[in-house]
């Protein structure tokens, strides 16, 4: 599984490994046979295609076309996926020079904002002047998640396209929301990027003290920075579950200088009844992407999610969980910058395969009332304990409609409804009461 | 109105105005015919029946008949209904003994009981023996006003009774629970009484410090007792609006011995569309129930409640407010007390008479949706906001679905949702953004 994650960005043209071929071939690359087949997708993950096999399993994914980039060739990670290797370096030579260096950097970066759903929120002149600086990679790599899951539900969904926002903070920054509502699939799909900065309001700064931080402010003035790609997508069908994830980075300067930084996110699953696979899947999925940066990563920040999305008033968890992790700032911000990249990047084949495998699953309207009372926990959730929506509360000039977003369409609250003993609703509150281990 | 508030309870055999008369005959009662006719109602509010004049104004709720008690007769307030003073005062004299006077006193807490919907959560014997206290005279109010809501509620609804919890609470106390669920008329409507007592949480203490006051606990404990009744009413018809009330009291004890106390409560009024006249009929019969006491309540507490439903982050108000009202404790406990029981009395008044002029008001599936667009934003203030629902929360023991029964069976969040220059939808937001005065 650990390959279909690194092929989820075609390591040639930069496109999603899930956009087709056109989109590749318009980014001016040039299409070359290699392996036994040339795959209508470049870089294969075969299962996730409408017309291929849909099974969820090793192996599934393999890596059956090639390209050879013109110009906008990117080509850093393209020898894992068959390049010679001479053509990159040759390739690489090309950038060398000084003012068409700039030029090439300048030309690479339009062609990943062609993949975006939007012009990033920072100007492109002066990510491109910061290049190397960590704020502009973290807002990079969120836009490119963005497109991707965007595109991913985009195919699957087949009816409509994600409308897009782009939105202004007048304190600093601002974000690109996407949302699909009410469309064939979905009930509501958001994927929303931020990139925000000014100065913390009291309010939110508190939350951060609440996790921990012990920060100066000067005046009851905080300088913050904060970035991230955050999504909740509900399905229609009760057998396709929901997914959220986040990632995020924040830098604050403290009163004295002292400048901190750190990372945080997860993605998580929320079935409304137990389909073992699925969260066997998915747990694998996250397990083998973590275990490639630390193998204490996994049981670690496993742990953390089942902690951390519990509905405490009621004494269960939101879904069957994933990963979670908050405030981390080491070994180094290049390392943890490259696990959340990963992590990110691993929310297609967490998720996309499942969404196809239920697709076409019927279901009846006790299944669908089951899922809209699962609906109204996530709702006490999202509203009572998260700490992304109580921050984004609590910051002034935070766009409310991007914040709940992640609120389903529809909810329900039916008062002491108790699953009967035996059934499947039962099943999946004994998993949300008692969180299990999905990987050994 | 006044008189019609005046008029909710019989001031004979205290049960509600509006039980039946069979009802009150069963109590001992003996049916005199006064005035010129006898209503089917004993202390008449004629406009609530369903048979009667629905219009809503002052004069159509006439006492048109007179019940003359037997053993169980209370008769306190009788004089004001045209009963003979001369019999009230000669029932008064029979209660004189000591051993009689302490079982006609039992007979009279045992008939009182009858009414309600349950036995108090508190041992009658332990009320009789304080009942002087006032713990007691709470419990018994809210007990009472639970019981006149109910059957209210399910007279207009005509097609359930509610169903009726008792709970226990492991660290002191309980409540009684009432509750109407997807019945012709109402979407939830729920009716809670709670008596909880024993030590207070740091976390709820907290959310007591965050109104101002200050507590002194001993090894983090404060010894507390918190009664009230609440209640959230959600009619399926779009064109009838959502009331919540709840009156409470509060005592508790700090490190150095003092004891504390105090009332808080309120009225209010969530309407999907505006309906001014509906409006001005609520306001006024709590500004008139307010005015009776002091006149600067009204004005006061309809300013605070427009202050406190307010969902923060959306800039708007929850509905048109009505009255508001925590931690009073001047200028007497008995005074607030009946200041309090007045407008705990005018629920009724204020809001049946509203449900019944809409109940068969015709509405298409667009008014439904915007209804449910309201629920959603009822259920985030509830969440987010509303001190009572967090300090249930925060308190251990809590009993969360009473707690949880004030959100909505259904709600619905659509992604920027802007309703057009013009509609009515438009109309309730400019109110909801702007408050308005209702009485003048």
């Amino acid at each position: 599984m650990s390959q279909l994650i690194a092929l989820a960005r075609c390591g040639i043209c930069a496109r999603s490994a899930l956009a087709p071929v056109a989109a590749h071939q318009r980014a001016g690359a040039l299409l070359v046979a290699g392996g036994t087949a040339v795959s209508r997708r470049l870089c294969g993950v075969r299962w996730l295609s409408r017309h291929g096999v849909r099974k969820i399993g090793r192996g599934d994914g393999v890596c059956t076309g090639l390209l050879v980039g013109g110009a906008v060739l990117v080509g850093v990670t393209a020898a894992g996926f068959g390049l010679s290797r001479q053509r990159a370096v040759m390739a690489a030579e090309r950038w060398r020079g000084g003012t068409e260096r700039d030029q090439l950097a300048r030309d690479e970066m339009l062609q990943k904002c062609k993949h975006f759903m939007s012009d990033p929120v920072t100007d492109i002149d002066q990510l491109l002047e910061n290049k190397e600086n960590m704020r502009t990679k973290m807002e990079l790599l969120i836009m490119d998640v963005q497109a991707d899951v965007c595109k991913a539900l985009a195919e699957v969904d087949g009816s409509q396209t994600f409308k897009v926002d782009r939105w202004h903070r007048k304190e600093g920054g601002g974000g690109i929301s996407c949302v699909l509502q009410d469309s064939k699939v979905f009930e509501k799909a958001g994927v929303n990027v931020s990139v925000v900065f000014g100065n913390l309001s009291e309010e939110a700064a508190k939350q951060m003290r609440s996790r921990g931080k012990s920060l100066k402010t000067k005046d009851g003035q905080l300088p913050f920075c904060a970035m991230g790609v955050s999504s909740v997508i509900h399905p229609k069908n009760p057998h396709i579950p929901t997914i959220h994830f986040n990632y995020r980075y924040f830098e604050i300067e403290e009163a004295d200088g002292h400048k901190s930084w750190w990372f945080g996110g997860g993605t998580d699953l929320t079935p409304t009844y137990l389909n073992k696979d699925d969260a066997v899947h998915f747990h694998k999925t996250l397990k083998e992407v973590c275990d490639k940066h630390d193998k204490s990563y996994y049981p670690t920040f496993k742990k953390w999610c089942d902690d951390y999305f519990v509905i405490k008033h009621r004494g269960e968890r939101r879904g069957v969980g994933g990963i979670f992790f908050d405030d981390l700032n080491s070994p180094s911000a290049e390392g943890l910058f490259e696990f959340v990249r990963s992590c990110a990047k691993a929310v297609v084949p967490c998720y996309i395969p499942i969404v196809w495998k239920h697709l076409h699953d019927s279901y009846t309207a006790e299944e669908k009332a089951w899922q809209q009372l699962r609906r109204g926990r996530y709702v006490e959730f999202n509203l009572v304990y998260d700490r992304g929506t109580k921050f984004g509360l609590a910051t002034p000039g935070s766009r409310i409609e991007s914040i709940l977003m992640s609120l389903p369409l529809t909810a329900r609250w039916e008062y002491m409804h108790n699953p009967a003993k035996g059934t499947r609703e039962a099943e999946i509150m004994n998993v949300l009461r008692n969180p299990k281990d999905w990987v050994h």
